[in-house]
């Protein structure tokens, strides 16, 4: 299966590229939360195409449409449905059925997974176009976490071999609103330029390019997660490796801890006050599985789009026989920009999981 | 909750440090499985401390008992329960209750996430010693897998500053059996004791190291795992976290992605006689979160141990100041040799899950 | 949470009575099955309103909208998600809020429940109208345990203090292929007019009649379920029980066990052929929770309408005074025949769950 | 799958009659809870062989060892695993399998499910004996639910053809804390020997009998449960039928209800000082499968012990042949005392895992 997240929160995703629409179910959402539509809008748009010159000019209006769970703009604590229609895609002149497998694409993958009965049009049920939805659901677990304090902030750390700087530099207190304004959020100024330079070089050699993308959560109470199966590292990186394209997942120091000593790896507590923090934060505000009171830090890698002009070499999976095919059309160069929100949005999610989980810890 | 694990073979995980006894329950495993006891406790052994000089000297019987779910040495399909004794670690000598928290330990967020009614002896639920029933369901697993000609391999990749070759780089039919018999297995000849003098010198510096594991998965058939939120990724990933001291995760070329354009990052199919296969495996066997049936990569950063002997500033959680902490005791320089098995038996476990949700689809 | 269930076969339910629309997702239901529209079409209408004089004129189209997992008119084994309008229902002159809690009505709980923000707009998502989307989902995981050669078969029992026959002493190689076309169904050959008469005569009285419903399934293999919290009864129950108006659930010779001794109520097993064979079937099909292969047989209790004409006594919501209510428009003066295709429903959904926990069994 | 229950709490059960023992996990449960062990010992006592003249005079010590998640007498939040250890059961003189079904048994039914591989050893994973840890599990949910002022009594409703008063009829006030005090637990005063009579009859002539218990929880709080697949209905029913030869559960009136008219069935609502209750409690307590504050109560069929002295007609699993069996050895000729403390101690898990989701509802 593949639709379905959650204990405290769940959800349930579905839809196909080109079927008559995609959509989420959301329960256990809390009631009475009046939606902000237009921040909804604003962070749905962030991840719809054509938004820049680096992304597919293909446009969506992507407008949901809540069947359920809301009434009056107002949460009512009972199941949340949205669908988002598709409407320019749906198209008829697709053949019989997948032939030649995308490299890098789930077209063979899919096939046998589904046995031969997947609907592979437009990418079908694995489309990136899924995300539209859990950037959706996404959208209302932020909203009702920031009025509990807590920001989710995300840019840009690195794009083909173009580096940003960390998060894990930057004091909490610092207010990085401004990357959900940037095309491509980053921190060092100007270095945006050279990132959407990088991207059209690489659509004009009809190639694309991947990076990393870095978050991080501030204003958490200690205490969200548990130790093992329901670490909090476990059930971010369940949904951000849900996120195509995510091939890495690293929390606070991450794979640089391989050459880290205990002595320098270890955060040494200290008092602020009433509170209890850390003097660095190279665990990215997590101790055995369980958060800290310190930002939640954390980067996961998104590999280059698979979708390429140039000629490649694949398979027939129709006659078994080896093939080559050129993929038409326009596909981002760059999907980094668009999913900004997609983690966002699967952050946001994982936390309140966490959240509700915490909260269901009576005593 | 931190100890449930799965939909279609499910986990409960259970035990303390310092407890009666740690254990682990396993339903919806395969009925009429002979299991080989020796290779079993040789992966336990593999595990457990005191094997090299550059484990702690502590030594555990770790003989697990049965007490459901096998009959005759074979399994009966019903819930698995096995139970592992704590024998020597039982003390009295504790005082009442945790005062000055471990850096880079659970002591505080284990304080604040139970309320202060955590058991915090020797670590507790959050102990590492309760590694050794996740090894044992895992070897279960494995003999399992093993059966239906699936191989499960893992090395350490890197240790500190040392590198070994990468598992993407050694043809999957090549048998790396001889990894389980290293005590640091790798696969550049003679850097295992290279890597061995760093941890004895850090050892020497009452520091600890940190490292990487790669593991891969042979002999899997395509069409396990599914897109979104049961990605085969989600699902490894979930269990690689659940381990103590994993601080990231990356399939295939990982983050190394990041610089890699779509052009080189795509892996081209071919057919080889009657099967399909890529001719590279950069996307580490997995396609659209599915097996494809190419070896399935990945690595994961074991952060250096927190428990080193030097002074560390901290705060007490009695009276709330700052403090200052020496962690007395043996403890291992380096968790990364005893960590092997420990990613191998969630691999497996993750792997079973994965073919047991792909059994269930039926036609 | 409310909208939830399944483990193998997973399902999501939203929706409320004058909201946007109403529907279900489904994951985990079989890849290829061809669609038979026409079928699924009548078991809608069975449940639909306005079918005889006996229920609401109210008229419903109900056509449902396939959003996903369908392409051609085939399931294509990705997440099924369908939408049915809600159309007519949408009126502007409801008040501000529940004040009046209905007796026998979820208001009052409801309001508790969702802390006043709950869609109380025609029951909203408690209202019976959501059995629409459950029927269309039971019928889907119908028409595949058809293919596998299951039959269910489901009658009305009992309506007031009519008694039909019981499905217990009906041979299983039985047709009862006519019960789907009866608007009362019903054994005993004219007991539907008596039943019908009782109904119009409750009308009459501004009263409302509850009763029984009995159901079958044959065909079914041995194997299904497993003993404790997932034995086939409990299953079963659980779906059965969230139906709206379903208080008691038995199976077999169910409370009438209470009376028999332990000679009577065993079934002696016997050779029919290479089939091992109950000679009676007081146990409903089901022993230790696991189907022996005998008909599944069991009764749900359905209670009388609350919506009834007559003035009762309650309580405001608003002002915490005690009132009276008179329930206004037409409401059904008996459920019965219109919850026998929700029964049926519920039943090959649980059916469908367990024959997938089943086919995980890898040996 | 079996031994797994709950979304918030959750439970893991384990062992096999004659296997090395039984146990449960429960994960979730609430921190700092004193336990009381005399309690808890008693609870279990009900439930264990050899109270009376009425059960079998087998004896068990049946005493639990918390294994995790207890220190000094206290939960401390973390996953708890008690174990009981098999002592006088063990035998070798069992021979190579089952061969002859006992009617009424899950010998055929496990047979199938398990392959042929399950431990038929005195029932095995079927044994009435699982239930100890699952009474060991609800009377901590038990005690804790007393320390939020809930009560659970339950009395023996009917044995047979001996009908005792019914809770419904008792005021809500009324402490039958004298119940969990006798052998029998009935309403009307000497009804027990009349019962006890009944049970020794039933001996006599080398058969058993069956009745109903009937059960109320006292002091709930409106708001528990949720409508659909949610349902409080849903979950209790779901825990009462994994109890061994609970063939029917009724909320309320139950199957009374099919012959009430609306104007009956319905429970009106009135103010009792601040507080909202019904002036009847037809519906038990339970409104769209929400509690609504009054008793829930409901009743659950038991069926005759299948195990009896006479010979009955059955078949070989080995030969596929008809033959005859009789059951040797002592077995109760009644199971009901023996089930009320493993009904209490269902309603206890249920309501806690309803009260924790309901916790989880964060606003």
């Amino acid at each position: 299966m593949s639709s379905f997240f959650g204990q405290h929160l769940r959800l349930s995703l579905f839809g196909q590229s080109h079927g008559e629409g995609i959509g989420i179910t959301m329960d256990g959402f809390p009631a009475g939360m009046t939606i902000d539509m237009d921040r909804l809008s604003a962070m749905m748009a962030r991840r719809a195409p054509g938004q820049s010159a680096m992304t597919t000019p293909r446009r969506e209006a992507d407008l949901p449409e809540f069947l359920s769970g809301v009434m009056d703009g107002r949460t009512t604590g009972q199941p949340i449905a949205a669908v988002i229609r598709n409407t320019s895609q749906r198209s008829r002149d697709y053949g019989d059925g997948v032939d030649l497998a995308r490299p890098g694409h789930a077209d063979y993958t899919g096939h046998v997974r589904y046995f031969g009965f997947e609907d592979w049009r437009g990418g079908g049920h694995f489309s990136g176009r899924l995300t539209a939805p859990i950037v959706l659901a996404g959208a209302l677990c932020m909203q009702w976490l920031e009025r509990q304090g807590v920001r989710v902030e995300c840019h840009v750390k690195q794009l083909g071999d173009i580096v940003d700087a960390s998060l894990l530099d930057v004091p909490e207190e610092t207010d990085l609103s401004y990357l959900k304004t940037m095309a491509l959020p980053v921190l060092r100024e100007g270095l945006d330029r050279d990132m959407e330079a990088a991207v059209l070089a690489a659509r004009e050699r009809q190639d694309s390019v991947g990076g990393v993308l870095e978050c991080r959560a501030v204003g958490l109470p200690a205490g969200l997660g548990a130790p093992f199966f329901d670490s909090a590292e476990s059930v971010l990186s369940h949904l951000l490796f849900a996120i195509p394209a995510v091939k890495g997942v690293e929390f606070g120091e991450g794979f640089a801890f391989a050459s880290m000593p205990g002595s320098s790896a270890n955060d040494p507590f200290r008092m602020d006050g009433e509170r209890i923090v850390t003097e660095t934060n190279h665990a990215g505000g997590l101790n055995g599985g369980i958060t800290n009171g310190m930002p939640v830090v954390f980067r996961c890698v998104i590999r280059a789009t698979p979708s390429i002009a140039r000629e490649q070499r694949t398979v027939s999976l129709k006659s078994h026989e080896n093939a080559e095919i050129a993929i038409r059309g326009r596909h981002d160069p760059c999907i980094l920009p668009r999913a900004v929100p997609v983690v966002e949005a699967m952050t946001a999610i994982g936390l309140m999981e966490l959240w509700k989980e915490r909260a269901a810890c009576v005593r």
